[in-house]
Formats: C-alpha cells, sequence, structure tokens
C-alpha cells in the first residue's frame, strides 16, 4: 500500500460537514471537490462527478457498495469546492436508498442522482449468461485513449493535463481508428481500464469506468462530434478483482434525437461486475 | 372519444392540493390514488404506479413527456389514496427535471424516483438503428396474458380483478409455454400490448408498457417464481401512434444475485418508441 492515497480516492474524498433533520427525513451534508485534470475539454467527467456523490452516500448510508446509480447532469463540473447533499430515502435490511445533488461553491447544482447502496461483500447467485467479455488484445497491443477528435493540440494545452491522463485507457486497435477519420462504421467502443498509479478499483471506482471510454458514435457512420448524456444509470454487480478491466459500450438505436448507450465491464477473471446505460442528445444542428 | 375517460387515465389521474416553496427548490404537492384492480396479487404494479407519478411531474413541470424516468420501489403499494410530491431540480430550455416521492396515506412512501421531461411533438433525428421490432404472430393468433406461475384460481379470486384485466398483452405462442410448466428455455418475453377499451396510448401509458410483461426469468432455465425489481429505467423516444404495440423484453446476464430485464417497445408503424431496463433481485433461498 501506497502511503499517499491514490490519485482517485483523494479526488473524490468527501468530508461530513453538516446535517440538517429539520425535515421528513435525514439529509447529511458532505464538503467535496471537483480536482483540477479530470476534466475533457474543460467539462469534469461526469463518472468521476458521481463517483464522489456516491462516495458521500456510502458514508451517509453506511453502506459500503453502490448497486444502482442514477445520475441526471444539469451543468457542466469545473475545478473547485463543492457541496453534497445526501437525502436518505428508506433504509432497508440489505439496501438503502438515497437521492442526493452535487452544488458547486455558488449554489448551482451540477448533479441530481438517486441510488441503492448495500453490501456486495458476499454478493452470490446462479449464474446464467447471454455475453462474454470482449475479445480484446493485451493492453499493450491497444491504442492509448485518443483525445477527443474535434480537439486540436492547442485546445488541450489550455485545458491542461486532462481525465486521459488520470486514467490509463487501452482500445481495442478496431475501435480506435475513429481519431484518424476512419471510424469502424459501428457504434461500438472496445478496451481496456486502469488507473495509471495502479491503484485497486472499487465499486466506487467503476462509476467512473463506466464513464470513460470515448463515445460508440465516434465509430458510427453519423456525424457526431459530442453526444451530450441526459442520464446515466450504472448497475454494480460485485466487486471487482485487481487487475485490468475489459470493457466493451455498443449503441443500438439513434432514433428521434436520441440514443442509448449501453456499457458491460468485466474484471480479470472474467466476471460481470458493471453494467450501464445512458441517454444522449443528438444535437441539433 | 367515449365521454367518460379511459380507464388507464382515470387510474392515473392526479390534481395539484399544495406547494412548499420553504425550501430552495419548488415542490409541489398532488392527490393520487392507487386505484382497485392494477394489482398483481395484491401488489400494485410498479409502471402503473409510475405513471401516476409522472403524470404529477408533467403538471408541475408544463411539459408534456417524460423521456427518462427512473424508479425505486420502496414498499408495496394497495389501493387507497396517495399523494406526490414534486421537487424541481432544473427547468431547462428543452428538458426539466424533477424528483418525486409516491406516499401512501399514512405517509410511507412507496417510490422514489428522478426523471427528465420535454416536448416530444416534434423528436426528430438521424436514425441509425441495428434492432428490429420483434416477429410477432398476429394479436388473436397470441396467448392471452397467464396469472403469475405461483398464483392458484383461489389466490386470484381473493385479490379480485387484477392488472391483466386492466391491460390486454397477447403473448408470443413460443414465450407462454412457462405457464404450462414449459419455459421456452431463453430469458426472453414478446408479446402486443393495448389498453382493453382500445384508448389510446400515450407516453405516460408507456411507462405502464415497460412494466406490464411477465418477467423474463419465467422463461429461463432457473426457478425463479419472482425477482423483486431494485430500480427501473424508463427512455421514451417519441410518442407512439395508435394500435397494438409490440414489445420485446430480454435478460442477458443473471449474476451475483442480479439479473437485468431489458425492454424495447415499437408502435403500429415500427418506430421504436420506448426502451427500459430493470434491475432485478435473485430471492435468496
Amino acid at each position: 500500500m501506497p502511503e499517499e492515497s491514490p490519485g482517485f480516492e483523494r479526488a473524490t474524498s468527501v468530508a461530513r460537514s453538516g446535517a440538517d433533520s429539520t425535515g421528513p427525513r435525514r439529509t447529511g451534508v458532505y464538503s467535496s471537490q471537483v480536482e483540477e485534470g479530470w476534466d475533457i475539454l474543460g467539462n469534469a467527467n461526469g463518472g468521476y462527478m458521481l463517483a464522489s456523490v456516491a462516495r458521500a452516500c456510502v458514508a451517509e448510508l453506511e453502506r459500503p457498495d453502490p448497486v444502482s446509480v442514477t445520475a441526471h447532469f444539469l451543468s457542466p463540473g469545473r475545478p473547485g469546492p463543492t457541496s453534497i447533499e445526501v437525502d436518505v430515502q428508506r433504509e432497508g435490511r440489505r439496501f438503502s436508498v438515497a437521492s442526493a445533488r452535487l452544488l458547486d461553491s455558488e449554489g448551482r447544482q451540477l448533479l441530481s442522482t438517486l441510488g441503492a447502496f448495500s453490501d456486495l461483500s458476499d454478493a452470490t447467485g446462479p449464474l446464467q449468461i447471454d455475453a462474454e467479455p470482449p475479445d480484446l488484445p493485451a493492453p499493450d497491443e491497444c491504442v492509448g485513449a485518443p483525445p477527443p477528435p474535434e480537439s486540436t493540440d492547442a485546445d488541450l494545452a489550455t485545458a491542461g493535463p486532462s481525465f486521459m491522463n488520470r486514467v490509463d485507457l487501452r482500445l481495442h486497435p478496431d475501435d480506435a481508428g475513429f481519431r484518424e477519420g476512419r471510424p469502424s462504421g459501428r457504434a461500438r467502443v472496445r478496451g481496456w481500464f486502469g488507473f495509471p498509479d495502479g491503484s485497486a478499483i472499487d465499486t466506487i471506482g467503476l462509476l467512473c469506468v463506466l464513464d470513460a471510454l470515448p463515445p460508440t458514435v465516434f465509430n458510427s457512420k453519423l456525424p457526431l462530434a459530442w453526444v451530450p448524456t441526459l442520464e446515466f444509470t450504472a448497475h454494480i454487480r460485485c466487486r471487482p478483482t485487481s487487475g485490468w478491466l475489459a470493457c466493451e459500450f455498443t449503441t443500438r438505436v439513434v432514433s428521434s434525437g436520441f440514443l442509448e448507450e449501453d456499457g458491460l465491464v468485466w474484471d480479470s477473471e472474467g466476471k460481470l461486475v458493471a453494467q450501464s446505460r445512458q441517454l444522449a442528445l443528438v444535437p441539433r444542428g
């Protein structure tokens, strides 16, 4: 164990700063921060912000693991101090449910979330599976994640060290060609995920993993340069073992101005550890 | 148009009864009801209750259509008066976001929700699609939905007229054999959905459609008689045209004590109108 806490853990740390028990439900208030360098072209990564919110919920509910977490992204996050209000909805025998809000220092709401939390240390049950981990070349034969296609070196220099330096992404070579203007034609992105400092990924870290890869539509035949997320739901099945995580994100239906992006994340033992879906907008031209 | 309002619309009606503007956000309070006969063995159908909550959000936000709605089911709903608190999170140019809570007459919380609402009257955009409506025989060649497999006629008589009389479900013959102890072996259920009075299905009605079919796992090889829903998210793409809706629900991964159930709903013109995912629990024996 390194003496200093790993980058992700520090960057998503929270501290309870107060409580509000005047309403019908218990509300815990936490101080947190959007740390420098977790952005993509200036806006903090959504999964990174969601991880901080989940950490506050875990603390307030005293349940170690997120099981299902839904987020609506209301405003872009910038580096600086933030606060999190956790509103306890239900404390059950196995699961507790809380809603939460992430606010910046001016009181502007960045995220609104709703989630269920539990203890996944003994997550077991029957197995029936009609899916498998993606067929990925070894991490060293994959491609380090490129910056978003619309960016230029000048943009990146201005934005400072970005999210892509905080995570270690290795894309499947067949899915990385969009960087050079050669999308695969199939709305899918596969790759490995790790933290550069090699720190272990826990169930809160999985929330970051599930929002870390480039949008699937960068590989579609549609000329979409960005697809803002309207809603994101993560389902955490179990705690991952150490090592690289194999990720696959696909989009089946772009229609009526919307698209879904479905994610599957598998650990190094081949277990499904997380599943996600987000609803994104097709920007109007 | 019949003079009496159709069954579903009446059963999910809401009326604004108050507001709370003491907090930082606007909260609207609505009176509603769990009507008799929308239950399965005594517990009100989740999609039915969610439709009432969405109707209150639509009224409070003055946005006619749910786009993304997430629900956590906290307690079973029984017939009787209920109330809905709608907490406005954000009012944007195209989308507004609200959380809401459904409470019974004793103040017990039944549902906690988070959703985005908009106007889908002009939902358009590019189309790229890697999915198609299920291949269903004509409704008259399909099978009326059976009661859940663990029920007996005596149970149903006690429970009174149930949810299955409020909706008109016609299952694919290949997917209906679980009723006689012959599951197909694939965790999938396909069928048509309509309302028995022939009333049109709007975007709020789709929330009911997305939770109306028997669980996919009734067709799996796992001996699961019930699978309580932990979390349910509906994505509404556009307003359906009139006529039968073609539905397909599938489960890919049962693992670690959880399973996901994914739904696709297509209208009579072959357009994808809604998509859903729920996370359900595998009960511990």
